[in-house]
């Protein structure tokens, strides 16, 4: 069964494709235009009631909330492709930890730059300096912690790469090449070795190449 | 070993300690007072970079965010106490898709309403009436979906108790007992049912019991 994707143009499809990606799945994506709103019209709100994106389709199986799907892909073939959730079960608990801090420590502030700097201007929306700022400060004091933690393992959850590292490539990429803030890795050593080992990935450079970021 | 957890007296550490009860786990607490920053303090953060709660050491291995020590455990014991992933891997995956919107749909509102209403006007800081009101509107909203949802399952991951259903436990205790806004809920049945079954929990009783909220 082909894995149905919606949305592959955006940031959190991303993370799902570059995980089927990595796991040698097969999908196909289904384009959806947050511009003109179709993620908000009443088919698409079948599949995904609040609106967001991405969603998958595999067969009669419908699942949403990126992070979710990319744990129900990595533990139904665990055994295919690159193992994306650790060998222990300790292991996985670690990965689990830095998904989460992914999540609620890195993700916040770094969709208020992405929405500040890049969305916002490019639809002639107001955008604010003061949170582009305070964004900017807090993105900061996480990546001082992943530069301590990057000190001593090569990957976040430990020495291998995990689900954890792949959940952070659709914003960073925007980070280091839309947004002129590539410094913010740069002036970190172990960030910015970290950052070239996952950007330059065969299953993320796919997916820059199939599919084309917005144009902002 | 028994499992140490920093900060019961507060919402996401009792997230971690209802689950460990539900999975019969021997555990101890570690009161932090967060009024007195002590989760900001040097050796805090030698256990939690980010200076948040809660923590767990279990023997030598430390875990923090509350989500992934939910997962962790559940995964661990999976076969003693209740089990809270669902049977099959597609169970599963739906358990983690409204785990992560619990995360982010429902957690960011509520909490920003624990924030305005409870916590800022107990301390003397100020608080924000506009925030108030645009949480309550967002957590409304995401209400409806549950509504819905829950017309059809007797549970947000389907007809089981789980880790999904578990982890809005906390906040939602706010909202019911502390805040005056029981009205949110008791005005959609299904959601009104949900929450008296699973707040009705022997496990939530019990840390209702042993650990008191906050004085707010």
């Amino acid at each position: 069964m082909v894995v149905k994707v919606y949305g592959p143009d955006y940031a959190n499809p991303k993370r799902v494709i570059v995980c089927l990606i990595e796991k040698e799945i097969e999908f196909e994506t289904i384009h959806v235009d947050s511009f003109k709103e179709e993620h908000k019209q009443p088919e698409y709100l079948k599949l995904q009631p609040f609106g967001l994106m991405p969603v998958i389709q595999d067969g009669d199986y419908t699942l949403y909330e990126s992070r979710a799907i990319l744990r129900y892909y990595s533990e139904k073939y665990k055994n295919q492709g690159t193992d994306l959730l650790g060998k222990t079960i300790e292991e996985r608990g670690l990965v689990e930890q830095w998904l989460e801090v992914e999540a609620h420590n890195y993700y916040p502030p770094i969709y208020n730059l992405v929405m500040h700097v890049l969305v916002h201007p490019y639809k002639g929306e107001p955008f604010d300096p003061k949170v582009i700022q305070e964004s900017e400060e807090k993105l900061g004091k996480v990546l001082d912690i992943y530069e301590e933690r990057l000190s001593k393992t090569k990957y976040l959850a430990g020495d291998f790469f995990s689900l954890a590292d792949l959940s952070h490539l659709p914003f960073t990429h925007y980070l280091m090449n839309h947004m002129k803030k590539g410094y913010m890795v740069r002036e970190r050593k172990h960030v910015s070795a970290w950052w070239d080992d996952i950007s330059n990935r065969p299953s993320w450079k796919k997916v820059l190449q199939l599919y084309k970021d917005p144009n902002f």
